[in-house]
């Protein structure tokens, strides 16, 4: 299994037309799987999505390559376009089997009162669906996954096994929710009495998933106090991110592994936060905003900014900093040598009667 | 669903009563749900938890205000009270509506042998409950949660779907488990063969959680290896918190999101570990500690402390050492003045006909 | 609960026999069960993995001890072997009971198509068997645990409830998955389009869990894009961890509780990553490497090589860098000294007529 083939055999003028390549080669030949250069076998299409990767193609075995421009010369199958990645991602996309859920609900799953589900939902075995919950067409519920009352789910959603959908949150279309991860868990939200004791405030928003918005796993997305907490379109997460309560994320956000973002906090658009960065509660983090892995955010930051560190400051200040700590060991022998000089010279106004 | 409201309706003379606050207004007149300041209707009542927010009162659609003694003036219905924070905690919890669990056992619910539920116990769909458990009077476990054998859960407890709780765990009374959480797993530890290889050592204990304890979504608490793992009363832990075995943590604790605790380690009362710290094991964290979010605690901490950085020290030490650093620049252009100074006196020196 | 007690009874010499101690008292004595030196009761045993415990053998009420050569003298019925810790292990595993899941498939469990169990393999209540799933002999399944389509395990395995293991994945023998982990999930890959859109690249590839691996809670291992995520033989996962796509982890590593492994990063054997490491993708680490809690790796790593700190060099380095940083106050100091002596020699000079 360390090539993808499907049952699906497409020929390269049919992939060439998918992701509007130049053809050079024979448009019948036909292909049923991709893989890596140094895996792929006859029958499959392969790619090279950087130069780095052409001294791999002379031994590569696939029946046709997806390149860039720069490498039209080979003389091999070639699907030739402007961006071989992406059009490797759209390639595969066409034989990626889809999670196999027939339409259909399994006589094993639980399902609701006043549940409304598209004719052509899957809801696999063990599921629970409760009530009144609304299903657009084309979603598939896998087995063992937990929607609770009044969840309303667009069009074309996956969600995995073993996800958990709490009560009335509201999903888009083509959302993707991986296994493990719960959606509008409550807030962590206490008042303090006279003793020092944590009174509950019940959490009594939900959570609001826009279109093309992908969930990795064992992730958790809290319920807002009130009102919502929203992940907005094309926004994709991670695993074991933490979100919690009221926070708004924006549209085509990248947040990566492990990544915590405390309460009520506003991400702009297109910010990237890498693995296991923190982020403070109640601030504001601009359009196109980068933080580098495991730093922490703890003020607001202005659109366009790359930051990093604990606590994160823009990248530039970052890097001065860390070259004065290096340059520390160098900053004591310097101090060390003025001393001895000015003991010298000290001495020799000593010497010569002076004072 | 940008605010709250529910079915039930109460007079402001009611929530008055309730909360012990002084009421000016109406006291027959009626809301059935709260809001944020901003997004109130007037059928809900809002609250100002802080005079930073007086200025979003005009605007207020609200029926009423909670509010303090600051605010008395207000010309509108106000319920006057010391802490509107908490009071507001009070009020939402009249009208937050209890997850939709019916008395009884669904039918496709497991229930081992030996099992003793109070008459009134909820048990959802497709969930487990083992062999020998013992559930309280009130108690709610939700569609597919799953109980382990010879659990024992208090009243009042709500256990959310897709929580995990295995054999021999004890929790108290009122207890909240959220979704994914896990209650029992393994500890982590092995000894080491002549080569090197991990031999498990059998975790053999438990976990005990005490009455008012409330633990979010997708947290790990590990079972002892021998004797227990110990939450105690009133501590409130956020989402994907790690708790490893023989831990203890004492009564009306707040650990925030993605903390971590190694194996052993005794926290006091009172003790607030923010967003991402992570707590080495076998130390000792006093009552009433408070370490910043993203610190490494390395060594016991004694009561009242206030803890930062990486590792963590007392906070006063940590913007003493990190004000140093940020004047590094600033040394760095000290020492190249004196040294400046210096050769000028040497050369000043020399010219005398000095040495 | 605070010690462990079976309904097996082992008599001294048995243990011995089983540990290859040399046993010191009467050979037909017999325990039911370990417990810590503090807590043992008569019809237990203890041991003594470390001299500091020793002070604590007088109160001890235990049947017998588990020792090593020094504590021989000891007035009572002794285990005397070469790493009493190890042994403890050993005889703890005798006396662990193992989870109640008795050979058979519950009714209500879901078992696909095309599905071949062993004669022995227990598969609990409410758990799912995914389409053409083949589990090996002595493995147990329990209640509400997910195995999806293709999934191949060997013998002995032991899947906990909630665990997740999706699509084409691949255990070896002797594997245990703990609750709420998701094994296959998958991986986090993108190409972006001209307007800056996130386009999926599906990922195709699965995940190779070799013989005696664990992995505790709340893990999440994704597949890889192409190829495989490859677990190697006795790695010993914590809770929490989360390993990205294609990447490859060695044998005999311990990785501790919410560590985070980006992308394609290969990791040697017995490394050992401490609590809350992240390491960074397409990068090396050596054989025996050990890396400090919450360290940040940015670099490949030498065989070898004990790292810390974020960036985590070697631990020479830091210690060297945070003594700087420890004295900066003391530079501090010395600067202003040199300052006033410079100042004086220049107004000594001056009122010599210098210049």
């Amino acid at each position: 299994m360390a090539e993808h083939r499907s049952d699906t055999w497409f020929s390269l003028a049919e992939l060439a037309g998918h992701i509007g390549a130049v053809l050079k080669g024979p448009g019948t030949l036909r292909v049923r799987g991709v893989a890596a250069l140094e895996d792929a076998r006859p029958d499959q299409i392969s790619f090279v999505s950087h130069p780095r990767y052409a001294r791999l193609v002379p031994d590569c075995r696939a029946a046709a390559l997806v390149v860039d421009a720069s490498l039209e010369g080979l003389e091999r199958p070639l699907l030739i376009c402007g961006d071989p990645y992406l059009a490797f991602a759209r390639v595969a996309q066409l034989f990626a089997e889809p999670l196999a859920l027939i339409p259909g609900i399994h006589p094993s799953a639980f399902i609701g009162e006043r549940v409304q589900l598209a004719a052509d939902v899957a809801v696999g075995p063990l599921a629970h669906i409760g009530n009144g919950c609304i299903v657009g067409t084309g979603t598939r519920l896998s087995g063992s996954c937990y929607l609770g009352r009044e969840v309303r789910l667009g069009e074309h959603c996956l969600i995995y096994p073993h996800a958990t959908i709490l009560d009335g949150c509201q999903l888009g279309d083509r959302v993707i929710i991986h296994s493990g991860t719960v959606i509008g868990s409550d807030g962590f939200g206490y008042a303090h009495d006279q003793d020092g004791h944590h009174v509950k405030i019940p959490q009594m928003g939900m959570v609001q998933i826009d279109d093309d918005v992908e969930i990795g796993a064992n992730c958790t997305i809290d319920r807002a106090a009130l009102g919502k907490t929203w992940i907005q379109q094309g926004t994709k997460i991670d695993n074991q991110v933490q979100i919690a309560h009221n926070v708004v994320v924006g549209a085509h956000n990248l947040l990566v592994a492990q990544v915590g973002i405390a309460g009520s906090t506003k991400l702009g658009n297109q910010v990237v936060l890498a693995g296991q960065v923190g982020v403070i509660g109640h601030i504001t983090i601009g359009d196109r905003v980068r933080v580098a892995a495991k730093s922490a955010v703890a003020h607001s930051i202005k659109d366009g900014e790359d930051m990093l560190g604990i606590p994160a400051v823009p990248i530039k200040e970052w890097m001065r900093t860390h070259g004065h700590i290096r340059r520390l060991a160098q900053m004591r022998d310097e101090i060390k040598r003025i001393k001895s000089i000015v003991k010298n010279l000290e001495q020799a106004l000593q010497g010569n009667g002076h004072e």
